[in-house]
């Protein structure tokens, strides 16, 4: 595997000035959830190598794992074809990554049960 | 695995009227791209079982696949634990699912080189 390094002034931020991020876990390949970043969380994520996002509802930085104790590791940081989006290898160092206790945002807090969208 | 029922319109979608989605190779658990749906393109989708997109650049509906001939079989539609994100299970029915050719987004047309962000 080679690398292309991408600035991270290069990257293409929303109209909030902010970048979806898609945490997967390195070694389950699970995706755990989406968070946006600014350039400035972005660099604080780089720097200390944990997730650091801006929380939308709150309209301040969000160093995850601050209050629930469940800080999340980054591995890797890519970005896609044309930079408006990043892709985090990630290993968590809590028991899960939602605010439901779940390992994932995207199953319910038993950890089994997944939300199906139907028509 | 069980499952909770997600009504399509209880989703929540942004002043755009879009919810982001992350769509992972079911085998490979490779994340491939991250597209954007509005509520029509998403009951689109669960219609037809192919991903079916809003382009933000173009601003009309977009098939994957339709130009390209790189259509995206949807096997599952998961929300996460607040409804404004989702993640779809899909198979790749053409080589790739980026327009530079590669399989995913995330990374070159060679298939091997990622993009690594640096601070």
């Amino acid at each position: 595997m080679t690398e292309t390094t991408v600035d991270l002034s290069a990257l293409t931020y929303d109209e909030r000035g902010l970048i979806p991020a898609v945490l997967q876990d390195a070694n389950s390949r699970q995706v755990l959830m989406v968070g946006y970043m600014s350039e400035e969380t972005l660099r604080r994520t780089l720097e200390i190598g944990q997730a650091v996002f801006w929380s939308r509802s709150r309209g301040e930085q969000w160093h995850k794992g601050v209050t629930s104790g469940d800080y999340v590791r980054v591995l890797e940081v890519h970005a896609d074809c044309d930079g408006d989006t990043l892709l985090l290898q990630v290993e968590l160092l809590g028991a899960g990554i939602c605010h439901t206790g779940a390992r994932s945002c995207f199953v319910e807090a038993d950890g089994e049960t997944v939300r199906i969208v139907r028509a």
